[in-house]
């Protein structure tokens, strides 16, 4: 286990509610918290026992007091970070918590950085990388879904499997250095290349079903990504609006604060959607080379659905139009809208439905201001978005970080089987199977120790030697 | 003791933070948190101590893993609320608290309302009225003098000032009753009516002192009060935004909240500063009877302190101005500023003192844009505010309905005064002494039992019948 030799503080808790809470961990947590604490007809606090609460009074370097506070005690190493911690539970009030926390900085202590406490549960071995990034994931989870999969990672699913991974990754390679070293020695009896494809393929298989899972996972995390393309009057935001006002879910103000910097995103039945802005495709019939039109089209490739908005009472060469969107949705599900369907005469539906004859896509009359065929849309979108149901139990990946590591493992272990097929001299496959070992060892933060393991793999072998 | 029935739930902290705390209080909390609460390795919650922490996992109805959480176990009356309670500590995501109270309340748990904890810990005679007002005061305190005045309230120093004048008010009563029970008693001695009035002049300062306190606890708590007047244009809400940007203060987003539904509120140097919007007075001499000027002066009417902008560079007819202005400031400091002075010629200078040569207020001159002459006008506010430095000692009304309470108790030994000196008959002002204690207990938000204490009185007054 290694140590910090400083004691951090931050307070753990977000402005405005009644309860704010100052986290101390480090080797002086409870001395530091002695110092500005002390206890109403109790023992000091220094002398009570590790999960206990102790009730009292934080007191100002005059004598204050700033406030009647609940102290949580934690020893080492059975606490969040590992460390001697301490949790100073007091009023909600910005004063008071500013003042504790100078109150701890004057005894020596220092404000910790973003996500330090977590750094220092993982570099003292309380858990690995993917778990500790897992707590983030776990604290911004607003779904079912996303919560379950930052939970499961943070209680070690993800782990295990990387572990299961490992030790077939492990024999392989052990396998093949048999092969490289005892290669002349003709009473030995090994492997032949096709038990070692078939074994590669099976790990190829795990590698390649979780860097996949990524899709899903990040269309959880992230949202489902919607494009609307359309003229920027066919009433986007109106729908926007529209949809937003019919989420029920309480977690529309969480991302209220990354609303404004990403893009909009709305709970549709407990799927996250988000919609990505595409505004100008309108110029399309003026300046079809513009850059305008362009970044709008490198937006839409990052999409699953296509929402084509149409307002319909306005006329349009839909022709045009067509031969523009289309070709770019060719992967895509896309959905045709025609707006202000109030206000739009038998005749002009059917006209618009027969303009849209050859296109291969659900088409539905709307209008966003009365919230008319916004169910049904809403319906399609959950049906396009097709996300699975998933379970506290599933492995799915949802960090960019670990799905770049599972890519590049990919590409090793693909060089592994094709060096088998292609009879390759065993040094260079064990390369290939290294590095895919230790793109793997990136997603948990430690390293797969590849000698040591040899050498008990080896001791398992019994070869007499 | 007083004890609810039901068992109520809340998330006690704010949405965002790292950590997020549910607090359970009732007779059901412990057995309700463990039926959603599993200990690790560890006896079952409701058979550890109070004031101990348990590690365990919280789960869904379906046996899926919500959080791992600490549970803090307290047990009645050694509470906050005097009740049987637990405080769960998970991580602070939205979804998370939403499953912790959904589960909460599937137990048959009630979410609480506002203030329902304190209040219970009210009614369990953990604290009066009074304390119970301050534990809000001392949430929302954000500087030294607000956090100290809440401190002192909420640890009962403004209650213990209380009941010493209650004490007083007794015995008074009690010498009043005595004189008409035993006044034909020839035999027994009693307080003449001078030593009376003395003690009733005691109390009368007593109460007026802290009803006077009033207005420093308000312009503390609220900040002090001050008017802008001037054209639009001259420069008001440059000079707001300077002086804000001034503030370091970190409660600045805090009172961002209020700012837009009240006014303006500015931290300098420690002091909360309120500026009242009181635009509208540059119609004065177009309309001078129209409704907005009255509104203007009605708002001038609640600050203490006035600054009167001039843009420098622009005539006026400074003789009407003054008409308007002057009387409506005789009770209030006036500084007169006069802005834009980086545009002004010293000639202009020169003619605009001249102007406010008979003028009985500070002259300064700025340039708010460019902050020239901020640091000089922020020490004038500061020694025009003149707010004493407050201890944790001190006993300031902050509370309007306290200040009320207190003018009606006040208004009451008035009129005892007067029925004491018109030698009025002691039913009278008996009446009138039971109306002001009467006052003082709604403050403390129980009853003074005239009779009960009375009755001990009496019992310790050895009449020897």
């Amino acid at each position: 286990m290694m140590m910090n030799q400083d004691t951090i503080c931050a307070v753990a808790t977000a402005q405005g509610g009644a309860i704010g809470v100052v986290r101390v961990s480090g080797p002086e947590a409870i001395r530091m918290t002695s110092e500005i604490f002390t206890p109403i007809g109790d023992r000091p606090l220094d002398e009570r026992k590790a999960y206990t609460l102790t009730f009292g009074r934080l007191l100002s370097t005059e004598g204050e007091v700033i406030d009647e506070v609940l102290v949580s005690l934690f020893r080492a190493p059975h606490s969040y970070t590992g460390e001697e911690a301490t949790e100073i539970s007091c009023h909600g009030s910005v004063y008071i918590l500013q003042q504790v926390m100078q109150r701890l900085i004057g005894c020596g202590c220092r404000m910790a950085l973003p996500g330090e406490f977590t750094q220092r549960a993982f570099l003292n071995g309380k858990m690995d990388l993917s778990q500790a990034e897992a707590v983030a994931d776990l604290i911004a989870s607003s779904s079912a879904a996303t919560h379950r999969l930052a939970m499961n990672q943070m209680r070690g699913g993800f782990s295990k499997e990387l572990s299961v991974l490992r030790d077939k990754l492990l024999h392989l390679t052990s396998l093949m250095e048999l092969e490289l070293d005892f290669s002349d020695h003709e009473e030995l009896e090994f492997a032949d290349r096709s038990e070692l494809s078939q074994i590669a393929a099976d790990i190829e298989r795990v590698i390649a079903r979780l860097a996949d899972s990524f899709s899903v996972g990040n269309a959880l995390k992230n949202g489902v990504p919607v494009a609307i393309v359309g003229e920027t009057n066919a009433g986007k935001s109106t729908l926007l609006n529209a949809l937003l006002n019919e989420e029920k879910a309480i977690v529309s103000d969480v991302h209220g604060t990354t609303r404004d910097v990403i893009e909009d995103t709305i709970f549709i039945n407990g799927t996250l959607f988000r919609f990505i802005d595409t505004a100008g495709i309108r110029q399309t019939t003026d300046v079809v080379e513009s850059i305008g039109i362009e970044r709008t089209f490198r937006k839409l490739d990052q999409a699953d659905i296509v929402l084509w908005m149409i307002d319909g009472t306005t006329s349009h060469d839909f022709e045009v139009l067509k031969a523009d969107i289309l070709p770019r949705c060719a992967d895509k599900r896309l959905l045709v809208l025609f707006n202000k369907c109030d206000l739009l005469s038998p005749e002009r539906c059917k006209e618009l439905t027969t303009a849209f004859a050859d296109v291969d896509a659900p088409r539905l009359f709307l209008a966003a201001k009365n919230r008319t065929g916004l169910t049904e849309l809403q319906n399609h979108l959950l049906r396009a978005a097709a996300l699975p149901e998933v379970t506290q139990n599933d492995l799915i990946v949802t960090n960019l970080r670990h799905y770049e590591a599972l890519t590049r493992a990919l590409d090793a272990i693909h060089r592994v089987q094709s060096g088998l097929s292609a009879r390759l001299s065993g040094d260079f496959v064990s390369q290939d199977l290294r590095e895919c070992l230790s793109h793997l060892a990136e997603i948990l933060g430690g390293s797969f120790d590849v000698e040591d393991v040899l050498g008990n793999i080896f001791r398992n072998f019994c070869i007499g030697k």
